[in-house]
């Protein structure tokens, strides 16, 4: 096996978590009958190596053979990168020609497909399966054609987030960045909720929160987020993903908030509401009765219990004030990459089956978006054999600032 | 055509220039004999529509066809917001149902085709012959085959960037956009130049930066980057797309600084370096040298040049000094989204033989990336009649911080 560069050591990675890593990788992949994953996600690229750029705009792709060895691909200048951060050796990280980028006759895919299968891992054996990640942000569709075509006759098959899911169960390790990255995020909202102001502009109190952020704390700094901050306010605060512009919050309206917590690319999310002015008496009801739903969700977020469970017992109590959610009320959390924080694994929804385990993390996310207004509570947490550990300390009650 | 929103007009598009841009993209598609185009890009569904929010993690589509209605389809928590920021009116705005979120057996591009087919938007005609964003980020290879088996027979084929050729040249509206974002870079650098020092981290530097960048000016608030401010120092200043880590800056070392300034979506990337103490002689002798080589290039930057002869009059400079840039120098700017700000069109390279022309506009971006050390100085330009505008104006120098 590669050798763990003194960078990762230093992170916490050790030598014998990435081989476990892949380990789970590959007995995933045995049980499949696939003699190649194709893995272009960065947040797997960083699981499985250590490799962390923003490369991830131009095609790159780790391929992992069911055995023997794996290689890295990335662009030319982007190869040095990955050197100096995965725990890859020198000899199995190729950097594609420059001449490859935006051309219409050809695509590095071509390239990497025909490099892959020169070193051993990928083939033109008709009896050969590989799986890509066919659902994932940064394998495009010309990408895909240019894999199936170079690997003909072997059958593409998607690999139905198969690393994604091999993540859902933390190591101790990964916890601990998880919680680092909650007291950045407890850290980030606590200068949101102070930052707003009736007459301060949202891209003001927007770059409060980012300088939040990034700094992180005096003994851990902060990493990119993978989403900007939300800041929905006023008519806007019904939709949840219009971002910040420059006008004014106004009195009277309600802004709800959502950023999150990032160390070493591990993100805890979380959300909360703030009221300028006086509430309407809807939107204390609505907040008291979401943070009554939050604890019944807490509370049955334990080992052997279902994302169905969850959603059920948070329903039952807001179905009580007449209130309903039928959409999801969070998903399963870790390292997370622009554009998205969430692993596309467990989400918490009706009919989720999967049973939850000591090691995963959620966010569960409360999100009424009513007409023309919106609430929102949340909290990242991990599953524990004590119960859901929260990876931050807030208060639940909706913020007021009169 | 639609009515263009009070929300829109505000931003100064006009109803008429989204129908001038639309009437392009058609003119394009005819004569290629494009039946519909599946724009997946949020640069160009910004573009052709002014919906703008961060919701491209999950599918979403603009679906145009040559002539008849377009219609927009998002998932349902989104269609509020695109009934909110789009020009289209009601019924062209389309939620698909939460449930199709994150599933192995259906996904939503299967009910988005199966909606715009219903809407006359796409077909089953065996003559029709279907465009997609082949190499965009957020058309998955599952929605690919989705689509593809969703109008079958009909043929599906690469748009090859059409929407973004369109984009390349830039109307006086979105001119005066850019030179707004231009007004922002030159004051996030001013902040980044003053912000480096030995000793501080390099995450108290990202978080000044993206403060300055979100806050704007004081009569024009920042809008969210594509990408991250992006710092290579030291040893890692040999590879351009590492992000920060929490280390300190140290004396003897030089750090790359890549930025931009953001209003309204539109780009104005912006890269300089600054030393920490004394400079060692090759650095200030590159400086120099690449120095004179951007005049070289901003003066070749003019209507009737293509860019293989700003790549060339660059390397005729550099090539005097012993230099060589085989990559390419530069590429189109304007609307970006995560997770990059090129329009990935034009390149400033070799073999561009694509003749510039009044109201395009590009990141000049000098990189030499040396072993173990890098120097970056770049421009954002408009290309007029009377040269190449720059958008910033800071001295071309390499800093120097004793």
């Amino acid at each position: 096996m590669p050798q763990t560069s003194p960078e990762q050591l230093q992170k916490g990675v050790t030598a014998a978590e990435y081989d476990q890593r892949l380990a789970k990788v590959r007995a995933a992949m045995s049980e499949r009958s696939l003699s190649a994953l194709v893995v272009t996600d960065p947040a797997n690229l960083f699981y499985l190596t250590g490799y962390n750029a923003w490369s991830f705009y131009m095609p790159q792709s780790l391929v992992v053979p069911v055995d023997g060895q794996m290689h890295l691909f990335a662009r030319a200048m982007d190869a040095a990168g990955a050197r100096f951060t995965a725990i890859l050796p020198d000899d199995q990280v190729h950097g594609y020609p420059e001449e490859l980028v935006h051309r219409r006759d050809t695509h590095p895919f071509d390239w990497i497909t025909a490099s892959a299968c020169e070193l051993g891992a990928l083939s033109n054996d008709p009896d050969s399966t590989v799986a890509i990640e066919g659902d994932g942000h940064f394998f495009s569709a010309r990408a895909y054609l240019a894999l199936t075509a170079g690997v003909a006759p072997s059958r593409v098959v998607d690999s139905a987030e198969l690393v994604n899911w091999v993540r859902v169960v933390k190591s101790e390790h990964e916890i601990s960045q998880l919680r680092i990255a909650g007291s950045i995020a407890e850290q980030a909202m606590q200068v949101a909720l102070k930052s707003i102001a009736v007459g301060r502009r949202q891209c003001d109190v927007a770059a409060e929160i980012m300088a939040a952020q990034a700094a992180g704390t005096l003994e851990h700094g902060g990493d990119y987020a993978a989403l900007v901050p939300l800041l929905p306010t006023g008519e806007g605060a019904g939709t949840p993903h219009l971002t910040w512009t420059d006008q004014p919050f106004v009195e009277g309206e309600a802004t709800t908030i959502e950023l999150a917590g990032v160390f070493g690319r591990y993100h805890a999310p979380l959300a909360r509401t703030v009221m300028l002015g006086e509430p309407p008496s809807l939107l204390v009801d609505t907040a008291s009765v979401v943070r009554e739903g939050m604890q019944a969700a807490l509370e049955t977020l334990v080992p052997g219990s279902t994302g169905d469970d969850v959603h059920a017992a948070f329903n039952a109590v807001i179905r009580r004030h007449g209130l309903a959610k039928e959409s999801r009320i969070g998903y399963s959390i870790g390292i997370g990459y622009p554009p998205d924080w969430g692993e596309r694994t467990i989400s918490l929804r009706a009919d989720e089956t999967t049973v939850l385990a000591t090691g995963m993390a959620f966010h569960v996310i409360l999100g009424m978006w009513m007409d023309g207004w919106g609430y929102e509570l949340s909290e990242p947490v991990v599953v524990t054999g004590a119960g859901a550990e929260r990876l931050t300390d807030l208060p639940q009650e909706l913020a007021i600032r009169r």
